[in-house]
């Protein structure tokens, strides 16, 4: 099966869902004073940030992965289902945070959602990833599977740091979300190499 | 006419449908105990579940159903069209589900407009498959058309298991979502054969 | 310049546009007659299959229209850009619709504002076709490009058919909405032809 | 890497922050004068179009950047990404201003954030577009890539005009919303020549 489609698909759920993000950035209701309402909504700029980074930086992973990827079969496509489940959950646990991050009550419960929206993701992406790359099943080259898989020997490292970060959840918060953020930009390390192709539209 | 851009069309509306399920979610208004009013939410999350899980597989099958096809033509078009305006409803009961499963009065009504929703895709499915594979008139090879054509005769079941969710909705409101998510992984099953062309971006 | 990447855009507009329309069927606040309540939502219902259909059929037009051009300039992407943007207004006067059609005060002033969308969008539409067609600028065969034109000699009966819903706004709301959908319809006759060619992904 | 998928995702982020636009216009609560509730609205239709036209032209643009270019790095990914981060939030920026607009409090708190909302998108793209043709990076040919860059040495002038927005946002903001408008327009002209390449689905 072609991966074109399934691409289309994925970019669609990817770029719908960071687009998605905005609308939990919710206009204050009639103020009279606009300015410092709108500073006052920092934590939800915060999570839409680090929220969208994380669904650009995934994505771009995707992306790569499936370059490698000369044809997918029907579990190939589930698994990815899936990930695309957790990936469309993201802007429910970003409008948690930005809402209740300042809460004295509510922060620890936001923040453990959130990171359980993101390790559903990470966990996801690696099942797809070690699917993929296992047995060079979907990666047509041997030599190439294997150099993938190697490279993505760094994922559990993300997997802790969100465990991490939902620990934190229960101390500080804040520093909670910031470790979300910081995940989000070691995926966006060069975990997956590259095809160096040129061209082609 | 080439099905390029159908596709385009197709899963744009099939992804958008899917990743609006979340604006269902919506975050519990200022509330002192977060945790357990996140925890109440859990029909929301089920009906999330259910309606991506439906959407998805119904992709999966669309996608591979094209894939048959060597083109299309103008009916097949607006058969096409009415299966997306079935698809892009979900998000309405969904949401009815999510808000009314627990409720004594309103659960029956929220589910039996889910199966009708439901149906509704699945009988528009079937039209769209019907059309493409009779007489081989998309799929271009008749022996080919003739075997997806076979693939093709569990979908009843699928009508069936629907129907009894409407019936259930009237006693048992529980199980009939249940009956909603079990009958989408049935559509799961590799009732289309996968072509197992190689490669192409 | 390429046609390939402004049908993705058209294709995402038209897409979403679609998809959108959902988010205006509101589920009733808590009741305890949701059947009731739900039937009630009918005009909510009938709008959003006007809508959904007018943008179904105005994307194949759109395609078939596309199918024909070799290639794009600047200017006809800046029509085609005031097209997504009427295209893309249509999820507001079909809540208004939705919610108004009944009401003794608001059900002219909803159906005169749904027309007026239309109208822009069959004019924009309308001017994307005659530029495109013109002096075969963009369609590459001369004889191809005026017979497409003779094609689209019918346009303006869907123009005399949104203003007589204007018009019928003020005296019969309701057959003022049947209006604009049979003008749907109308739109999904065979104006255009379908290119014959076979095949391709 | 390819060029393509990134585009389907930009497209995609583009197409749906345009098309959100319009669940900022809110249908007006039950009133019994629906055309005059309507007439007032109008700030936020025209920041609707102001808004649509911005995203509607940088797309345009960054299509044209794109099919000069060869292929893409993981830095441009990046940079990319950055700049849909910014053109996501624009429907936030949008509904402040259609909410706004008219209020004595509010109205210049609502355009000082456009404008810096349109300055990010601004400097992000200026970003995107310096990185791909320096030095002819991304862009194949060297003779080429210096003529984009000349193309592009009116760039500064977009973002004085933000920067004017900004500052007339204190003393009238309406004129302020002009500006904005009439930047969109300045960036509609030709900075960048058209590829003149024929055809191709």
């Amino acid at each position: 099966m072609r991966t074109s489609r399934l691409e289309a698909f994925s970019d669609g759920v990817f770029a719908i869902a960071g687009t998605l993000l905005v609308l939990e950035l919710r206009v204050p209701a009639d103020t009279t004073e606009l300015s410092s309402a709108l500073v006052r909504l920092w934590p939800a700029y915060a999570a839409y940030l680090v929220s969208f980074l994380t669904i650009g930086i995934i994505w771009v992973n995707h992306h790569t992965l499936l370059e490698h990827c000369k044809r997918v079969d029907r579990r190939f496509l589930y698994l990815n289902l899936l990930l695309l489940i957790a990936v469309g959950i993201v802007p429910f646990p970003t409008a948690l945070v930005g809402q209740y991050i300042l809460s004295a009550d509510g922060a620890t419960a936001a923040l453990v959602v959130y990171g359980l929206g993101a390790l559903l993701i990470a966990v996801a992406f690696t099942g797809v990833f070690l699917y993929a790359t296992n047995d060079h099943r979907l990666v047509g080259d041997k030599v190439e599977a294997r150099r993938i898989r190697w490279e993505g020997r760094l994922f559990p490292i993300g997997l802790a740091a969100y465990t991490l970060g939902v620990a934190l959840a229960f101390v500080a918060p804040v520093a909670s979300l910031a470790v979300y953020g910081l995940t989000a930009l070691f995926y966006a390390l060069p975990l997956l190499p590259l095809p160096t192709r040129v061209g082609g539209h």
